[in-house]
C-alpha cells in the first residue's frame, strides 16, 4: 500500500468514526442505522466494510480511541507535574473537562453503551475491538491508581484504597455524561467547577485546598 | 377479573420479572431471547405477550421497579430520621448497599441498559413503559435534592447546588454496578463502608463525622 493511499485510508476511517459518533450521538446508537453512516462519508456497504465490519464494530472503536485518548492526556499531564501530586491532579481533572462538542458526544456514547463493552461477540473483528476497549480501560483505571497510590506515599492525598478510589473518580466523572447536555440549562464551566471540587472533596483534600485550586 | 385472577395475574408477572431479571443478569440483555424467558416460567409466547409486548418492554418495568424501590425505601428512611439529616442520610446510604443478589442484578441492569432509556419507542407500551421509569427517575432524583436542600438550611451539612450534588451522589452509587461482581474480589461490605465515606465526604462532612457513622 502506498503513502497515500495509507493517507487517504486514514482520513476516510476518521471521517467514518466522527460521522457515526455524531449520529450515535444524535439518534442514538440502537436507532442508528449503519447504512446511514456510510450515507453520511459517502461511501458504499462494500467500501464501509473494508473499515469496519459493523456498527458494533465501529463503536468499539470509538470508544477505544476515547479511552486512549483519556490516557495519553493523563500520562502527559502527570508526568509534567510529576513532582507535585496535587496540582497534576487538578490539572488532569480540569483537562477531562476541556471538550469540544464530538468529545461530550463520544463521552456520553461511552456511557450510554457501556453495557455492550461486557457482552462477548461471535464475530472475531468485533470480538477483537471488544476486547481492545476492554484493556484501554482497565489501563488508565491502573494509571490512575498508581498515581493515587504514589500520591498517598507522599503525603500529598489522605490514605484509602487507590484502585477503589480510582474506580470512585472514573464513576462519579463518566456520570455526568449520563446527564449532561451541551446547551442545557446548566453551562459546562460550572459542572466542571462543582464536579472537581467533589472529586477533590471526595479524595479528602480539605475544603482551603479545594477551593483555590478551583477557582 | 376475580380477585384470585388478579393474584395470579400478580405472581406469574413477578415471576416473568424476576426470570427476566436473571437472565438479562447473567447472559446480558442483548443476549437473551424473549423465548428463553418464556421458557423459564412456563408459559407461551402468546401468555407472555398479556404481561409484556417485548423484551424491552419488561426491562423498563424492571427499572421502574428497581427505581420505585429506591424511592419508597428513601422516603420511608428520611421520614423516619427527618429530625436528625445526616443520621437519615447515612440510614439511607447504608440501606442502599443491602442487597439480595437480584437486587445487585437489576442495579447492574439499570446502569448497564441506562442508554435505552434515552431513545423513544414506536410501541405505545413501551414507550409508556420507557416514560413511566424515567419519570421516577426524575422523581427519586427531586427528593433527593429536596432532602439535601433541607438539610444544607439546618447547617446539618455544607451548601452547594442540591440539584448537582444529587446527581453526583446517585452517579457514584450506581457506577458501583458497572464493575462490582457478587463472589468478586472485593466484598460488598468493604464496598459499602468504602463508598458511603467517600460519599459523605463529597458532601463535605469532616472525616472525624465520617468514621464513626460508617464503621
Amino acid at each position: 500500500m502506498s503513502a497515500a493511499r495509507t493517507r487517504r485510508d486514514g482520513s476516510k476511517r476518521q471521517e467514518i468514526l466522527t460521522a457515526a459518533t455524531e449520529r450515535f450521538g444524535r439518534d442514538g446508537y440502537e436507532d442508528t442505522r449503519w447504512a446511514d453512516i456510510a450515507a453520511d462519508v459517502g461511501v458504499g456497504a462494500t467500501a464501509l466494510y473494508h473499515y469496519f465490519e459493523s456498527k458494533q464494530h465501529c463503536l468499539f472503536v470509538i470508544m477505544d480511541d476515547a479511552i486512549q485518548d483519556f490516557g495519553s492526556r493523563f500520562a502527559d499531564i502527570t508526568a509534567r507535574d510529576g513532582a507535585d501530586p496535587v496540582r497534576a491532579l487538578v490539572g488532569v481533572l480540569r483537562d477531562c473537562f476541556e471538550l469540544s462538542e464530538l468529545d461530550i458526544q463520544r463521552n456520553r456514547l461511552l456511557v450510554a453503551e457501556q453495557g455492550l463493552l461486557g457482552g462477548r461477540r461471535t464475530s472475531p473483528r468485533e470480538e477483537q475491538a471488544r476486547q481492545a476497549a476492554r484493556a484501554r480501560a482497565r489501563d488508565l483505571e491502573f494509571a490512575w491508581a498508581s498515581f493515587l497510590s504514589g500520591a498517598m506515599q507522599q503525603g500529598a492525598i489522605p490514605r484509602n484504597d487507590p484502585r477503589l478510589l480510582s474506580r470512585a473518580i472514573l464513576g462519579l466523572y463518566n456520570s455526568v455524561w449520563q446527564w449532561y447536555r451541551p446547551n442545557g440549562i446548566v453551562e459546562l464551566d460550572a459542572v466542571a467547577a462543582f464536579f472537581i471540587g467533589r472529586i477533590l472533596a471526595m479524595i479528602g483534600l480539605p475544603p482551603e485546598v479545594q477551593v483555590p485550586l478551583v477557582a
